[in-house]
């Protein structure tokens, strides 16, 4: 079960890519958006290259706003609901890990723990659930607020939220089904544990009605970068995602959020951290420099300016796209993504870019790479060896191609240097990230046998 | 589209069946409860024999009381939840309805709305939703409940629940989505309507974010007995499922709601009626009601009174099995399922059973049939013929034997006599039982064309 000193590596399987503009330079002529064909696909290329994990990122709502720019692309505006799309490729995939994201600020804990420890029996321990709270004001309205509570506020709930999940995860003991049909016994009521939760945000009477995960307890996953963020990530996450764009701040969110677990008594090699990384494979570097202007040049203003509005929660719509951004319009402080606003907001004080300039500069964090196999291995391996994180979140801004070039060029590059596995030698999620199945918080310490 | 005067058939799959003792009489020695290859062969065999529907029953929520009882059996205590599992059986089969239950009483109408949504697309147009309020407590305490809301209350909000998935699942009209790469136009902002809705129950200010279903409204199951459920399945469903056992009744039943259709200006065909049935086949009368003799005396006294005494909504752990039930011991009304308690009371007054004999004779409701595939197919005919429903939900004591007999004897008796199809002749689920595609409410009516 443990990990043999070998880089981790999700997808992030965004319909046509992270990238705006990835839909419009596909080969293909018809929407996948909705397609379970092509996300089959999608992941059993990324298990050929016997990846870790095939991710879904989620937002509960499509924007109603700006439609002029949000209906430029699939992302968050047509997706398939996450546990329903990975109980689906449960089923064409058979060792790859399966996470998906759902909000803690919009779901009720009794109904997600159901969903995800329903998709670890289908997937036979490969679940992920990603703990979100959600950052934005339109997801709110869908679920009956004005807008999205405070910042700390919704942490405070997804903590409790996480808190009664994981008490319902454990409802029955692993032994505790016996199937016993000559004395009719089905499960042991002793190792049957109902919880009685009540709290500031939530009160839990009950017991799943669902047997104890394969994993025990699906993988928890957090992805916040502000503080509370990381502090919930180091109390309760088994995986983490990073989206820094250099090294040295890399390193230092490593240490930062292992240190912060070691705080909660966890040994820190418990929470593994993957960074985002976004690589375009050329041929040659300047074939992987074409690839990406060619997807820069086909974002119109309208997108541009959206793209960078949303970050900086500001609205761009009647600037000039060739002057600088004014700084005065420039909230005071963030409520949606802290990180990228801050990215931002030190782009337009520091770099006096124009506002064509900012969206075309922009990414949202997340380490790019252009280059050969080489040249994305080489930083890679830079990075996993400095200790900067334990593996990778691969943002490919196209696909179907960004998983095909990545899995055909720089997986064999990685494991010809003994960074990546030749295959995988367990069969759960938590078997290929290295982390040890949790015992339940009932289980008896085995007696010593006797004689 | 239209049914050329065939019968619909739907199979419950309760894990090992319906009876509590159909998991002691099966051939397997280990759990099938959340074993997704076992469920994939439940369905496929249906599929094989050209069901309409596969149904997941539901209930959001364990027992945690009387466990004594509860442990004794896996349904409703050890389940898979029921969107993602069907998500998984959309892989595993091409043509066959695929249907659960969800509580509007525990959901969230924007989550259900997607889940369902979802499944419509992974499944290509076979997905149905089952609309019930839950009758348990038990599941109230689970979401902050003290218990549950009184019934009248419960089906206000499943009515305004309903009103809001339709109108979400209507977010993008059918032509909405234009891919079109050369303008960069993903989709057409005036083929997309948001909702505001403000209700007595829910305010949710949004839009769905996923492409309309296939069928344009995956279809609607209701299951109330009630005057509040019979008005709900006539103003809002497309199904509707009765467990009336007799003939007179079942006829009573469906002139009723029929009439309630057209009350709300729908053609009355536009309700399917399913009738609870089930049947056990055997190669003689004898043998079929030795088999669910074999069955009966499963029953150990403990599952026998907390089976009644949960239907009559009284306490009967204390009373003498060889006794008459007590009079005085039955409340005065029903806030569980009026039907079924009905039946009971019935029972009690005026067959003056004992205690035994009424747990070894109640069934909740349904139809029951112990014979020859001619024994069951010439009631199943007459009820048909006779206008006492549009077809059969098929309720097996026990599975998967019984929905492997029931397609290998009875399905070929009825196809047959020109009862039941051959073969699929549609794609959907709405093909399959007749009813149109509905339009999406901003469709424009087309203009005739020039010329
Ligand atoms: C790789 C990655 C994936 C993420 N996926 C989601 C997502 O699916 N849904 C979401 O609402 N937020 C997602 N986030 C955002 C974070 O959950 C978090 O809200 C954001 O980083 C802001 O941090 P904060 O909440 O701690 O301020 C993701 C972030 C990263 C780095
Ligand atoms: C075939 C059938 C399936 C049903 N499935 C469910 C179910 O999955 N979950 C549930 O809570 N109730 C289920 N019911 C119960 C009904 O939804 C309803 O609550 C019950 O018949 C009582 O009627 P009333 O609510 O109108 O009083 C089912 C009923 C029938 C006949």
């Amino acid at each position: 079960m443990v990990k043999d000193g070998k880089m981790s590596l999700a997808l992030l399987a965004l319909v046509n890519g992270h990238h705006s503009a990835g839909w419009r330079n596909t080969a293909s002529d018809t929407d996948t958006a909705t397609d379970i064909d092509y996300f089959t696909y999608l992941a059993q290329r990324a298990e050929r290259a016997k990846f870790d994990l095939f991710f879904i990122a989620d937002t509960p709502g499509a924007r109603i706003d700006h439609l002029d720019a949000y209906s430029r692309g699939p992302n968050y505006m047509n997706c398939l609901e996450p546990t329903t799309l990975l109980s689906a490729l449960a089923r064409g995939t058979e060792r790859i890990g399966l996470g998906g994201t759902a909000s803690t600020s919009f779901y009720e804990p009794f109904n997600l723990a159901r969903l995800f420890a329903s998709l670890d029996h289908i997937s036979h321990g490969r679940a992920a659930w990603n703990v979100v709270t959600s950052s934005n004001d339109h997801a709110a309205r869908a679920f009956g607020h004005a807008k999205l509570p405070p910042h700390a506020e919704r942490y405070a709930r997804a903590k409790e939220f996480v808190e009664i999940v994981r008490a319902l995860w454990d409802t029955y003991e692993d032994d505790a089904i016996r199937f016993d049909k000559a004395t009719g016994e089905y499960f042991d009521p002793a190792k049957f544990h109902p919880i009685d939760h009540e709290g500031a945000f939530f009160k839990v009477r009950g017991a799943l009605n669902i047997a104890r995960p394969p994993q025990g307890q699906p993988v928890i996953i957090q992805a916040g970068a502000s503080n509370a963020g990381r502090e919930l990530a180091a109390e309760t996450a088994d995986l983490v995602f990073n989206s820094d764009d250099t090294f040295e701040e890399a390193k230092a969110y490593y240490d930062d959020v292992r240190a912060r677990v070691a705080r909660f008594g966890r040994d820190p090699s418990t929470l593994k951290v993957l960074a985002g990384f976004a690589p375009v494979w050329g041929e040659s570097k300047w074939e992987a420099e074409d690839k990406h202007r060619t997807l820069q040049e086909l974002v119109t203003p309208m997108v541009g300016k959206q793209r960078v509005g949303q970050d900086l929660e500001a609205d761009l719509s009647g600037l000039d796209p060739d002057q600088p951004v004014p700084l005065d319009i420039i909230p005071a402080s963030a409520n949606q993504h802290t990180r990228y606003f801050e990215q931002l907001v030190h782009m337009i004080k520091h770099e006096r870019l124009t506002l064509r300039q900012l969206w075309q500069r922009y990414e949202r964090g997340n380490k790019r790479v252009l280059g050969t196999a080489k040249d994305i291995a080489d930083v890679m391996e830079e990075w996993f060896a400095g200790k900067a994180c334990d593996g990778f979140m691969v943002i490919c801004p196209q696909l179907p191609v960004g998983i095909e070039e990545f899995a055909d060029h720089v997986v064999p590059e990685l494991q010809r240097r003994g960074l990546y596995r030749e295959d995988y030698s367990g069969t759960t999620l938590r078997d290929h990230l290295g982390l040890a199945r949790p015992q339940s918080r009932y289980a008896r310490t085995a007696e010593p046998a006797m004689g």
